[in-house]
């Protein structure tokens, strides 16, 4: 709980901008130096995000373009606060003359209005998916410190629309090109397909759908969560749930999990063939008592039906009057498909800053054998995955 | 994103303790000054939460006597830090050798040896279910904030065990007394007999099921949740994934609102009798864009069975062996009833901290009709719930 | 103790921005919704910081022209982040070529490059005085929040360069205008020509000279401070400690102070014309127990001289040689006159944060005349300060 | 900025307790696992800040035995919340009934009052200096780490008592021997003899003085701080302007060297015998642009007079009448030898909060020659101290 624009403790991101007005972007402050990080890096992550890069998204028309202000130099991450600026170009407060006054149900036009006395109408101002551009663009760097650090990939798609679900998906091996090969971005082929209709179909109705996306993170250090209150998988619930439109979170098992006893839910331990400890199943989903255990964190975001719709509907006026209004500016039928980028970007700043954390609490000391066998294996040296991380020579 | 330990911003909580040592407890920051105050107020809700309730619950018996060392005199808060204290009392380190060395499956053994390279063996140390006493304490404080400031009352109850799920529970009108008046706290009688049964079944095959829980808020004032990290949801969800065991939550509509076309899902705004803008259905839960409307805020919560059980599971040693283990120690064989006082805690916590913070920001400058229209109805004066409380002699 | 980019906890400032780069400038969250805001309000703060304003400060031709980027529409604040960049304009990077190799004597140069592993040489990068461009645009909108709230009004001004000091000076009484009337920002006429003639004649040998700066806050709210840690005067040491060059900080008595026996140097009592508990003396500087009194909050903090000098120095280089080093760039033979405003903009900053803070913790319950007679008079209601003026009138 | 009671991002110290009623204490989050802690370790902290423990001290009777309730078993730290009790024994709440009435001058008596609209009126409530046990406590477990992990050295001592000031004392080389061979806590031994006469008639007058502590840290790795707003002596300031008492802080030249050039003022570096970057001066004390450098920190406090004294003197009742208040309660005639401790706690809060940040943010990735030559010295391999010292094998 904080002040609503910041996120991350030490890896620290807050963004900034509405929909309409000077641009939006973010600051990153917290960032290790001596990072290569180019201009590029950001775009891709963008570019996946950004309007109008398909037919089942908004028409709104935004390059998108990032400018690095600060904390980088030739290339590299300075340490310094990390400045990113993306203009809004493509702008049309003209048509938001109705929302002015009429509050779009569902929306979050009434809700600004009771918490701030006052909102910026156009476009939506701040509850606008632009403000979703310095998430993205920050979680471009996160990821790049997993990755570099500990080879950490983490993966999302859609896996759901309304009620088109894909089955044929192993979040295990799953890949990054299987993923954007259709503009849904589901990776089940016969799936994308009848979802990429499904949405078509609604597009043209002047409606909207909803849905599940999936996602994955694979290579994640064992150790990182802080429990109690920072539980990896609450920190985690949080990041996903504050994206626009989400209404349900779930990890490993989750709510199907309920259905089963505690002797069929359990996921046995064995040691793999490397040493390590490892469990047969991964119901937990990745994470045992608010820590990370070395499996796959595997998790699951619901998203709504977009609430701006081209139908006419029953709402009230900022007076108190009631009236009908029919939703125009320009909007998604389907949020999905631009989702998956967010959440990965979520994913992967609540993953790099709870490794800074680890970090910072638990490799100052050295460790001692007789203390702390290690869960890791027996032929291991004692200590946690990012102590053998280091002695592999992939950190330090 | 923190160390761990601590919750809320303004009203902040941080708990310590392990099952076994010196005691559990909590230190609350940033209580508002001159708030009545009791040890009952307290007790009551530990009560609720403690072990040994009923043949349900762990038979560790505990009283869980809370002492309040300082902040308050007189049964009066003095705005300074209130700690309070809980002796432990039955403790059996004995029983707890065999997990000395093995790793309990689905239990924090293991990540903890992996966090920080040692671990308080004894009663699972501070990943006991212990540790969530502190909140409930909180949580008490928390409430009754609440209730003195806006009437606001939070009311969990266990909506499914397993696969029996109770269907006759309306959350605008159930009451605490319905909640308590089954050992499961299931205000459905007929369903709560049915779960009783399960639960005994389950507990004397030594094995375990889980469940969901749901709450319910009301009187909550608008306004409270802040875009765009920091959203109501988004906190709440941390909250309740934050608590031992939990794999799931959604808000409003949840996972099974994705079905629906947007046209389908949206809630209508109307002019209430009192004026007010009301939502004719509730599928957001109580929040719009992050922000409460002042409708009801409904969310579940899955817990998964609890992982400890009575049986022969397939695990490893601290030092890589594999073994067996068979759980010993005293446990619940479903958390939910003692999970239903730590949801309504942490949903107090977070809803004190974001009206605490709401004050803070959102009433320091006059409103200006002029610039701000009231969402509350035509003859409501400018402003918020919060500024309407205040004229009405609810607060101030 | 943070990241170091940021400052305030519910009014929180971010900056960002090297020397030499995008630009600079802040983000501010947290600031109250509805403030009638300008690009003049800010821009008046940053012209009294900007370079090249007079021939005492570095010739470096900067406009430090503001763009407000976000969280302000049609002249207000919407409770949305606001976003204020600062383009770098006159940039010479070829000034600092012998800086990379060498470290400036008592610069920051070996320290960055100690703690960063790598760092912008440029300018300076961060370390350059061009980052508080961020914390004079943010303090210009924390100082018409507290104006608008209390009246408040914060002044610094010179009072001592190298050995010569302004005796001729009533904090109680100094105005704006008499501040400006000189180049030096001191309010003494005499004091402020002698200072001038000093700094011309070091600045034509190449050397630089240091002082004190001296602050008053004046209507500040009793009760804003948050004991035990965040004391208002600990606050306020830190934020001042903050601004490059600062060597000491003291308030009210300061350092002089304990040379006095408790019996000559407490503030008796008394009760004032309008009713008020006043102090006969200031010598707790207008804080008391780390919480304001209502009296005049005076400090002082103490600037070295700049350290880049144009004189051959001994240094040596990143890769350990032994060398000597002129100090070229463009930099201030004294840094006091541009402090003057960054130091008024930290302490607005931190009153600005107390104040939200105060208002958040200590006005959501009401008042109780019997447990809280009031230290204001004897015919005031009861309460605190805030409570009365928002009884006035002045808030609410 | 924060609630007020708690202090660190990493480290973070929680305190908790006013001076009549259950007790007083700490929450420790953050801490490392692993650490050798002992009561003992803690207790002998304790024990030079204990009441009662000379003639110079207030004769309240504490023998303030710290119980640690959580985070440490079997003598090793677990990574979990450490919380440390420390009951309230002597207590006379009877001797503050004047002072329920009467402000105490230049207490925090009032400002209480006019913050939270009440207070906790028996020895002044969380105001009392039994608040800093838990400060001092925690400092002990702070010392442990940095002592473990750098060799890090912090030695406070008094430096002048009213215009009693020691001459004689070389922070390079003063020992804790010498500090604590006088019960005045002065290593000079001929200043500490005038210095206990004057404490002595002092206090048999019922008057007060007040003077200076000094304060070095030796061995403290280079990189610790946060610029820009986090600098390593902001922190340090705001941790000791938040002692009781204290009035003024400076540090290395302090004020003095504001009336010094900059030629004469710069500390030149040479290359050290060990082949690292060194200066030949410490006038930066240690910091240089709010980064540590390896230098020894040197930094002072003024403390003002003790503000309760046993004599007569104006001040106003809570009903606001004027009247006459003699001090009663037991109270120090000078509070300095009783502050050492408590500044050697500060110091050593603030030290390890930003050493495990430092370790956070600046170790994670790795180190590249090309890009970062080393300023420790030419023949040291790339980096900063604290990889040296990982090297050594003096962590890790």
């Amino acid at each position: 709980m904080g002040l609503g624009n910041s996120f991350g403790r030490i890896f620290r991101v807050t963004t900034f901008g509405e929909s309409h007005g000077g641009g939006v972007g973010a600051v990153i402050d917290g960032c290790p130096p001596r990072l290569q990080l180019t201009n590029e890096d950001i775009q891709k992550e963008l570019n996946r995000r950004r309007p109008g890069q398909s037919r089942l998204t908004t028409p709104r028309d935004e390059a998108d373009e990032a400018e690095i202000l600060s904390g980088v130099v030739d290339g590299v991450t300075m340490g310094t606060p990390i400045a990113i600026l993306v203009r809004n170009r493509d702008q049309r407060s003209q048509d938001y003359e109705a929302m002015k006054v009429s509050y779009r149900p569902s929306h979050a036009d009434a809700t600004y209005d009771a918490k701030y006395g006052i909102r910026a109408v156009a476009g939506g101002g701040r509850s606008s998916a632009r403000e979703t551009i310095g998430r993205v663009a920050a979680g471009a760097i996160a990821k790049k410190i997993l990755e570099t650090y500990a080879g950490t990939e983490i993966l999302a798609y859609v896996k759901r629309v309304k009620d088109i679900e894909a089955m044929d998906i192993n979040p295990d091996l799953v890949s990054l090109d299987q993923v954007e090969s259709s503009i849904v971005r589901c990776p089940d082929a016969a799936a994308a397909e009848r979802m990429i209709n499904l949405i078509d179909d609604i597009r043209r109705t002047g409606d909207s759908v909803g849905g599940v996306v999936e996602c994955v993170a694979r290579n994640v250090p064992a150790g990182l969560g802080s429990p109690v209150f920072d539980k990896l998988e609450a920190d985690i619930a949080k990041a996903l749930m504050s994206l626009p439109a989400s209404k349900g979170f779930e990890i490993g098992s989750g709510f199907s999990g309920t259905q089963l006893a505690g002797s069929e839910h359990n996921d046995p331990f064995y040691v793999g063939d490397d040493g390590r400890t490892r469990t047969r199943e991964n119901r937990s989903g990745g994470v045992q008592g608010g820590i990370s255990n070395g499996e796959n964190i595997i998790c699951r975001v619901a998203f709504k039906p977009t609430s701006t719709i081209a139908r006419e509907q029953h709402t009230v006026t900022r007076s108190g009057e009631e009236v009908t209004l029919r939703g125009r500016g320009r909007h998604d039928p389907c949020v999905l498909p631009r989702a998956v980028p967010m959440v990965e970007a979520m994913i992967a700043l609540v993953l790099v800053d709870h490794l800074l954390q680890q970090i910072a609490q638990c490799t100052v000391l050295p460790l001692d054998v007789s203390m702390a066998p290690n869960p890791l294996g027996k032929n291991a040296p004692p200590g946690t995955v990012l102590h053998n991380l280091q002695r592999e020579g992939r950190a330090w």
